[in-house]
């Protein structure tokens, strides 16, 4: 092509890159390699490549494996398009529809048989020992399908719903630099993306859903970004989960259901969580654990609802209405200017009679809770055959407001000097008010109920 | 061109594309819809394809119509310029000018004549019946310039300042998913966006200015993002409107004049409007109409001030001062940490003599506004010819701090529920105090203005 | 190749890029300009053109001159690599490394001798006189590298720690409209970018870091966006910078250490600073000064610890922590919702013995500062030859929670009509309360220490 270090899949020597997009791709990484080893003196370096997928349906078969830094893969559109809908939909119907699957640069992940090894799973797989860390690594404008998801032994009718199949479309397993994943679509796949030891990671403005768990920042990492993505786990995973992280700035991210959780961190410290609207159909939306300290939840948007939709109805996370939609485990962070609504069916509430909470301190001292605002209604559970149908009914109808009884802001004990200002009525916050300071949002002289 | 999904406007068969590029991009949507009717059995769909316009100018003098998923449609140049202000700029001065016109990948809409229906008007019309929806289109980093405005029978002496010439950018007639419209310009349509029934829409960093609206989501949508765009609408027209939405994120955009409104929701619930720089000439910034509920407007910076450039002074959107910046009709919203200058000339406020508010609650019930901030200053209304100059003059000379009396917050009758907290003092506020709840900002014993 | 108006760097008759691609991008731009001047009297103008850098090494031996609208300059590949790691790397072991340098599409700044001016050592130079103010010019993912720091006779034993050799990526020097700078690396510039008179500028998901400044908006400006981006001056510079600014975005940004500053605005008005995460090893974090008015500093997440790593430590900004990491010299400011951590040795505070100031009004009247929670513990310095290693290690330590004691709000004398609600206690905020309004943050009967 133009330069040689501009590759188009569809123009390289070696393999079919739709038969096995893997074997061609692994090919260009050698060439690449090889043409390296002859560095410039005059502080020129191995300024990597840019290989480019344009639209088309490629099969993986061949796991692709990079070690070296500067390589950007790139397509020509993201081609999400919900493939959860159409396998719950009649097979004999299948026949009217437009089209079945995803598109765009679509990368097909058919690698075969169950890993034995998660790593094993992962279409791209990142790895390199030594030093220095292996850096900009970026991901741009494809779509990585992982087609099926199969039996998993649960008490699942359709396989296609059990959000299992050991895939993994992006896997960093060392630690990087200033990897970038951008405008990509996440499908289908066990796991979207897992990176171990991220520093400076940019996930920005992408479309994953229908994923297992979205993105899984692991082991530990610093001063990355997970900004303006659209995002929704399946029912037993994560839509951002990050551990034993600094710095971390997520923001700005529309994260609907149906994940475990919307935003789940443990042993995380320093971080800002702000800005996202959030939607889902369990509590425990949001999870501060394992000791994560100094973190801001702020200006965020939460929503709790029942998932409307039949194929999926009945599914759950586990946990009780009273385990709160946000949920702090460790010390001194701040929770302000949140707003929460909380729209349930009174008998479905979990334990059965309980009143469930909002924002709980599960243990943790001087966290500062402070101007928040719980809205929480009743609402009977209602069911839908169309995905698409039920939830835009759902937004029709919600004139449901006859409050239902919360606590806001649920203290446990042990927990001292946490300070809970604004964020609920005296009856509405639970904490004992000699070890924590606390000022009752006001209430209306004429108004018993305060929202 | 590399793939047989890659097409170039400018490298294909059919039709002059400098001439129409209509005519050209319609002949290409055909081929690939001709290639796609073989499907693959093993789990191969229809990828779609990817259409590149060069930069340059393109005349469309036919409607582009697209019915397929999985299109992106991309350029090398967002090109915008000012339109407006060349053509303010008196005619025999244009000779001297470096450029007359917008550029970048350009689509210069030539439609021919007024359409009768507004979707005519369009320069790409997106629908498609049945199922699925019509699924990730994607429009980036190019042109669309509608031109001219037309003499649309108002008192405007220049037709280019009507902001009316029914044309519209890019029109989404039927329920859409996962569309993504990034890196855009566009600049001289009435309509820049319309989309109906959209699902986890981006819109994402354009250049959205002088057209007669910018953004609208019409019918309703759904868990959807407008973030980290410029946007600026005409003095009729709408910078971001949508109705019957609900889990709209609104962040991160930098909303400047001159706007009718600068964010216009109307049933929309649940959504979230933070983070943006909002600036406008008129009252009624951000209006939250039609019962939208339990929404949050958060740490919003705002500001209105009077139009400064000559050409334009004189416009209004037919609201009083009285109107609010912010007005809300509707339940269970949350109004946290927003910041608002209002610096205007006490003999230009509408009606005469009358004090203007700031945040208005028309109607609604249990909505909470709290820690809002709000500077009110008087400023002399002048003028200037050179529209920039006037700008920077502004800026650079806000030193006016004499205090305008201002209505921070103003609750109308039959409201109840609502909280106000820390957003103005006892004078400032306006509310049944025996409905809502209220605590006032504290004023400082020796400085008797509150700011 | 696919159009007159798209330029390939290794495809022009003129030059040889490698050696110089400051000589064939000017003879490229000679080339636009010269195929411009025939005018379409359709309403065609003069479109502008791409200019793409394939991934690769390119010296550049001679200054680009930018002087006409609709230009746009993309590579594929940002290619940032800490070059600062590898410097304090000893040498013999560098035959170890992977790579030595930076990558993708990657500009060698090579222009010869120290320039004179500092516009003399732009790698991008812009500058047209005249009307309309050149617009849309667009730069998007390709590394500009400045390669090499330079003695600059401070006490730097390793010159290359010095953040001096007198070159700008991209200098804009005259007004600007509607320029973009997006997925870019800039790396070892004394200045990443320096516009002038910049109006609706989008400056957005770049990594720039390991710069003398990151961002330097000078003269004045309007309407612009800084968001998304990982950012990280030299201890000397400016992470972000502005002055005389209306209607400043600053948003979503991860902002590493170590800029002298942060986020430092003179004379700036009406801005949204808000929802970024900053890190920083010294005070002055953030500072508005000069009269800046009416901006917002709302959610964002503040950190100031030591500097871990020994290349480094024992360089500062020469500010005492009594400046505080945000300090306000202006006026009707809003200062919202912010978590501030300050993690520090009390041995290591300056002056010796004082107490640390986290938010500052050195000067200023209306300035309403509500609902931040500061958090400040001591931590003891420490020290690691690793970079990555030390920074690692202290956030899985971090652990250090004996508090420490600060004044989390002062107002210096002469300053009146401040607000200051619920972000320190008594003891912790220290205002002339007769002149501003105050209200404690609530202390717990049984915890005498606030959070």
């Amino acid at each position: 092509m133009v330069s040689k270090n501009y590759y188009d899949v569809t123009q390289w020597g070696v393999g079919d890159p739709f038969n096995d997009i893997g074997e061609v791709i692994n090919s260009i990484l050698l060439d690449i390699k090889e043409r390296q080893n002859e560095i410039d003196e005059n502080d020129g370096g191995k300024p990597g490549a840019v290989i480019y997928i344009p639209p088309g349906d490629y099969h993986l078969k061949t796991q692709i494996v990079i070690d070296i830094s500067f390589l950007k893969i790139m397509g020509s559109g993201h081609g999400f398009t919900s493939s959860s809908i159409r396998y719950n939909v009649p097979e004999d119907e299948w026949s009217h529809l437009h089209e079945l699957w995803p598109g765009g640069s679509r990368i097909l992940v058919d690698l075969a048989g169950s890993p034995k090894e998660e790593a094993d799973g992962a279409a791209f797989y990142i790895y390199r020992s030594g030093d220095p860390r292996i850096s900009s690594v970026e991901f741009s404008n494809f779509c990585i399908d992982g087609l099926h998801f199969v039996d998993d032994d649960s008490d699942e009718t359709n396989p296609e719903n059990t959000y299992t199949n050991g895939k993994t479309g992006i896997y960093a397993a060392s630690a990087n630099d200033s990897f970038r994943i951008t405008e990509m679509g996440f499908v289908y796949l066990e796991h979207g993306i897992i990176s171990y030891h991220a520093d400076a990671l940019t996930i920005h403005d992408n479309f994953i859903a229908e994923c297992g768990s979205c993105i899984e920042l692991r082991g530990w990492g610093q001063a990355s970004k997970v900004t303006d993505n659209l995002i929704g786990a399946g029912f037993k995973g994560y839509s951002i989960y990050a551990e034993n992280f600094g710095g971390l700035l997520v923001t700005a991210n529309n994260i609907f259901p149906r994940g475990a959780s919307s935003i789940h961190l443990e042993g995380v410290t320093r971080s800002l969580i702000s800005n996202n609207r959030l939607h889902a159909f369990y509590p425990g939306m949001v999870i501060l654990d394992k000791n994560s300290t100094e973190n801001s939840v702020s200006s965020n948007h939460f929503l709790h609802d029942h998932e409307p939709w039949a194929p999926l109805q009945g599914r759950n996370n586990g946990l009780d209405d009273t385990f709160g939609l946000l949920s702090i485990n460790g010390n001194s962070n701040t929770v302000i200017g949140n707003h929460f609504s909380e729209i349930i069916d009174k008998d479905q509430i979990l334990p059965r009679g309980a009143t469930p909470v909002i924002i709980h301190v599960v243990a943790g001292n001087g966290n500062y809770i402070s101007n928040n605002h719980i809205v929480a209604t009743k609402a009977e559970l209602t069911s839908s055959d169309s995905c698409f149908a039920s939830q835009v009914e759902a937004l029709l109808t919600n004139d449901a407001t006859e409050a239902l009884e919360v606590k806001t802001v649920m203290i446990e004990k042990q927990s001292v000097g946490n300070t809970v200002l604004d964020s609920g009525s005296e009856a509405q916050v639970e904490l004992d008010k000699e070890s924590n300071a606390f000022r009752a949002t006001p209430i209306p002289v004429k108004y018993s109920m305060s929202n």
